[in-house]
């Protein structure tokens, strides 16, 4: 039997003259990435130039909305209606449909940012409107969310293709969520441990919880970071050892069914 | 002979709580709609709503992108670059397109809003890098602009239908451009004369600019006004008189070559 | 005995070409006002604009800081951090402060508007850093906030002044909190049941909560709107109201200890 | 004959997740550092936190407001209004204010950014309208702009003290203006030139023009960058190259006049 993995990274974060990320160094190690459409991270500059550096790598590319709160990267959840979560996507999900468009580029996917992210993974209102909207807007759009969280089953009912994310460097508790930051077992970074944990995530659907618990997991997309040096090598490092592995990586669009 | 024309309004600029205009009232008269995109004005639920509201009333939409200046209403021009202008207009124009397409419909045409609007009338550069980013953008998108002014030539040189836009209610100087809103003959408040100007602006192609000499014009499109109930009633008369004189009411994509 | 209140309400709202109140006109039966401070609502032109009309009218002044969502005009709310609401505060409070030192006043109150409001009254962590935020910045500004809520002890404690706010047309629950606009007699109407609703507030402490129930109750400022016509002749026959009952009416500088 | 001069930085540059700027080496060679105001760089916290930094390397702070678009950083220029040019230096000195409030500072002193501070210096409605305001809002606090453009005079006129300001790195045209970035002469690297040109200007009030004319300069301060290693080496060059020409370097309040 032959595995499969996309790996999958956020990029376009800079803004105006703030510069953030490695870009052009991570996509070299990835297959698909997340580009940040201007509310949380990201300028029409940024996205122009984001959507022509992954066409010239060959990188998939997905929308990567987020909450309108630059002060706060997207990340503080914000208590806005399912109908304006729905709409917020749509808005970015739009923008930056529109410089694949320019580049005569498809978006394969849409992965939510931060908060967003977070919120979407345990409200099922907010997840309802959130799918049913994407349905109507483009049921070709492949969702890309957390492995196991309440959107994934919400989602498939609905028809949309549903990527399950991993993350290669955070701790599980015991129902599929990370480990909050604040807490022992959040991070891991022994990269020997990394590639035999996403692998096993990969072949046997199974991880071990911070508990030491086996836990069920899909892995079609892990998520990996381009911050810095450190971090893209961890990525580098990642790609070749799953490769080593046998394991192929691939854009989501290739093999997703 | 047939004459025809199309009517034209800016829309959709309520913001969050902030409302502006009477959209509803203002869509009964028009055949075409220029939907701010949330930079100048607009956000995405008023988006999600004009665009409803347009389909229902069956009125053309089009994208009506500004500077990124909500505090100034987009109305103070900002010296960005050409290739910033470009990228600005392609994710607006993206942003309204994914509500367009949500509802069903497709955009039919783009119109610049005020600082940005103006700034392109006059400058080469800054024209010449719009037009060619939207004909890469999407080559069947109507630009609507002045009529007579610098980006007309540029942009059908480049193949795009172009739809040259009069002013019912302003003064026009002996070069065309629309006389200082601070200056005597700004505007004409009469509602007779402001049809049979607009009248002789469709047929003849001329118009008396406030030296009172006359100048060559082309009115594909009549703009109007939806702010107050006042300027409804200004378009319901302009669409009442141009109608008894024959002239067809109907939208650019129906028949503007 | 002689009893003694306050009337506030929030203006200066309106932000660039979006106006929103009508300030003009509820600032003849306020004795104090917040004003808006560019995050929420407001921006610099209408601030200066605000504090010279509250100068003319002789009415009090104060902060109205929100949180930084002009989408949601500040009433959603937003995860922030205890420090982030301190120095969102002190930022707000800082600029309203200006153009009231342009105009040779003093800033009365500081009072929290919207989603910020609402947090803080139930979460003690995020009431005692602004407490603290705010002592330090300036002992002298009035603190004002809801009766009974968890940061009056806190703001007392510190040794700030503290002005509990109760409003005319809300319903309350029976441990104090509003009832949730959402739910039956979270709105009251009858003027005629406002103005001796107030009277007993202020002279009795007390009010009848929502289940009837008799619950403790401090008035040192009554919130009125000023929204539209209807709003401001609710503000107009309850000063008056108060006034044939004997009650004064009096900005908290003159009197609140 | 004592010669003395302040040498200051533009710091607090830094936006939310975003990092600009290496402020805590910056303010080990400045004597003044003007700190952004959260309209093009800076929020809350960083002002907090940069505010505080300065009051540990006793650095003298002041105000560095600039036009409302981070997107942009403040560097394009905006045909704002007068009254609005005024009202927003006054805000964003206001919301500076109140941090150095917080932490038991006086603002030194106030510097325009980027296109405002451009627009400034050729504009003699902006200019007043803003010396105006500066003089009612605050006759105390020092403005700092560059020297021999058209503000110097209106401002001492009106009685405000003001610094001026000459930059170590840059070419300056016959006019007195800074050669546009874009020609040959804009930047002078070579650091042992940069001593003994600003040397002169202090001393001799000369320096010579990209055309190698001697034109007349005040050196009341010099501007120095902070951005990376290198440029904060070049201030400490700066700094310990004029020492050793026997220039004392110390902040405008404790020797302008």
């Amino acid at each position: 039997m032959k595995y499969i993995v996309d790996l999958n990274s956020d990029i376009g974060e800079s803004f105006g003259a703030y510069k953030m990320g490695m870009d052009d160094e991570i996509m070299k190690y990835v297959t698909s990435v997340n580009i940040a459409c201007g509310f949380h991270a990201g300028d029409p500059m940024v996205m122009d130039l984001t959507v022509k550096m992954a066409k010239e790598l060959n990188v998939s590319i997905g929308a990567h909305p987020g909450f309108p709160d630059l002060m706060g990267f997207g990340r503080r959840k914000i208590s806005i209606t399912p109908k304006e979560a729905a709409n917020y996507i749509i808005y970015q999900t739009g923008a930056i449909s529109a410089f694949a468009k320019f580049y005569g580029l498809k978006l394969q996917h849409m992965k939510m940012h931060g908060g967003l992210y977070n919120m979407v993974c345990g409200d099922e209102t907010l997840a309802t409107a959130i799918v049913e909207a994407m349905a109507r807007y483009d049921e070709n759009l492949i969702l890309l969310v957390l492995s196991k969280s309440i959107i994934v089953d919400i989602a498939c009912k609905k028809g949309l293709r549903v990527a399950c994310e991993v993350f290669a460097d955070r701790g599980y508790n015991d129902d599929g969520t990370l480990v909050n930051r604040a807490l022992p077992g959040a991070f891991i970074t022994d990269e020997n441990i990394v590639v035999d944990r996403i692998k096993r995530m990969i072949i046997e659907s199974k991880v071990k919880s911070v508990n030491g618990k086996d836990i069920d997991i899909l892995a079609h997309s892990v998520c990996v970071h381009g911050d810095n040096q450190k971090a893209v090598l961890f990525a580098k490092n990642l790609k070749e050892g799953l490769q080593k592995e046998g394991i192929e990586i691939s854009p989501l669009k290739e093999w997703l069914k």
